[in-house]
């Protein structure tokens, strides 16, 4: 398994990707406490800045996949129920304001890249995400952040689409409730995805 | 909720898409005989072979999104445990195979069209679907077929993240475990679209 | 031919794309500076102006697209003689300088919207504009900017595989030489979009 | 430029794409006489099945990339000039026909893969190509096939824009007129690719 890891998440051919974890949505501007305090008692925020940090020595590329809108909205289509509550609300992570930074624990470095998004539910379609990681020479992704709900599902789905190998240490990752995350990651994300700790991760960086 | 599915349900606009409906995954030439025993269990196919009939009397576009693979299996890659895992064994879904067909059940009619994919698992990404989509001035569309688990999963943020309104007819769909099935249409895809019964699909086409 | 104009240029459906009309392009900060003064002597900035203003008007949607790069060139692929070449200089259009600003003759609103890439050679694979022209329900895109030899000609070829129709008002795009930038219309734009000039596109909306 | 070559078009991570030569546009078949007759006065056939040989004999995938139609022309939208031209006919490339087909010349073989598509101008938006050529590890594409004046352009312009290299044999290659096939060459793809004969190319794989 340590072979496997070292060759899957070679650091020249690997990024590790960061879902949401911005401020007004897991941190001190969240507008959803629930998965805030999922995150809070998790420790996402800990475990994730501890595997960037491990990525940032290696030389494994960085990236931040955030979420913002226009206060017209503008680009941004309603098309879900989700998004079609969120529009009775003023609009929260709006572009440039500090919720849409991506929380101060991850110590973000300025090798970090961000793909943003102002439509859909995930990070990869009609976003730079698949470019970026294309010219950087990426084959693996490792998934990181929220949620497992949607966020994350969605996430770890396009990136095998687009080809990629995909690895999620699951003690970085949450969703609500906590039972039903871990039973998407057994009977869904199992099939699609190599589950692994971030210190196993962290580890197999070190060897 | 009768006006809004009407709206959301408007013929001209919507389409019915079939997901991996085949004779190899819940048919007579099923591999995953689990799979089509939870499919033939909640009658997914009388379901869903009623649901197109009234489409296709209403004129919304049926839509097969089917799997299959050259015997060389050039173009898919095996980047998934799900796909390493059938690596070992023979390819079933071999393109131009019986397999691949969708089931007779469905009485696939010469004005459905397919989009046929080898590689992922979901049925927009690097595919024909949403071109085909576009061209019939489709903006809502129906998801039913297997699974729940992954590929009903990712049909939905597939199609939410490229802009279009998702119905699910619950009786149409299924996965494994049925209660986890349960928990994704509530936990995750009840963000992304509206769940109704084909019932109400019908009822609303007949309105 | 007006009432065609009306139909393919409904406001309401209808976006003005701007391609690379930066400072760092075709401005005051442009390092190519055979493209700057070809814009300049066919006038293409004011002509471009003038469309924008009557485009804001009536309500039609302006959205820049630009190109971006950061000075460690991360995310951006050297795949082409093109780039290969521009590697060798320093960045010119890096990521929030004052180069990269849309020009101030098209003095932009805080209606319109910025699509930015950092790969690639033209506006639509891989960024956000496709789901952001979804958004805005927009189905005809009016091209202006540079260049007629590669810019111009990927975001019309692109705008057309996406499934849109494009106009292009000849006096608002131009390329090198000006004689091979008018057989680019001729022999191959006129198969895949409407040429018209900016005052009869004006005169469309006033109508 | 030999050692360039080389590396360049290392068969493990090089395709050669054939665009619409086939039967119906090319060939015995060909609606478009003026095309048919450029591509045989220029022996693009015979250079290209040369090329594709040698291309087959050190392992380099051939993928043919085509275009076809329904009959009820379903999926195909009309947006362009060329199309709105092309519907007041007859279907000519009528999925199943023979016109599809790829002419005879290219001598197809097992190992070639296809991509085709009903839609737009270009063979990678909206379609398999860019997950089968990810499947197969391609970094270079070479591109052969016609027209220069919109396929070709568009298919180097895309393949571009996805990341890949781009080489293309002009001797394989052709548009309308033939000089400002030539001049396309020079002005706008010269930026985009390197321009090599079929000889040099075959050439490179015997070393």
């Amino acid at each position: 398994m340590a072979v496997d890891l070292r060759e899957l998440l070679d650091p020249d051919s690997t990024a590790v990707l960061t879902m949401e974890l911005q401020r007004g949505v897991v941190g001190d501007l969240a507008v959803m406490p629930h998965l805030r305090d999922a995150v809070e008692a998790e420790n996402i925020l800990p475990h994730t800045a501890d595997l960037l940090r491990a990525a940032r020595r290696v030389g494994a590329r960085v990236i931040h996949c955030t979420a913002m809108f226009r206060p017209d909205r503008a680009g941004s289509p309603a098309n879900t129920p989700f998004t079609a509550a969120a529009l009775k609300k003023p609009v929260t992570l709006s572009v440039g304001s500090p919720a849409v930074e991506v929380v101060p624990e991850l110590e973000r470095a300025a090798s970090d890249l961000e793909s943003a998004r102002m439509h859909g539910m995930a990070p990869f379609i009609g976003t730079d995400l698949d470019p970026m990681l294309r010219a950087e020479g990426i084959r693996s992704v490792v998934a990181t952040g929220v949620s497992v709900n949607v966020g994350i599902f969605g996430l770890v789905l396009e990136a095998v689409n687009f080809g990629y190998r995909v690895v999620i240490p699951t003690d970085c990752v949450t969703g609500l409730p906590a039972d039903y995350a871990a039973d998407v990651l057994t009977n869904s994300l199992a099939l699609l995805a190599t589950r692994v700790s971030s210190a196993e991760i962290i580890q197999a960086w070190r060897a």
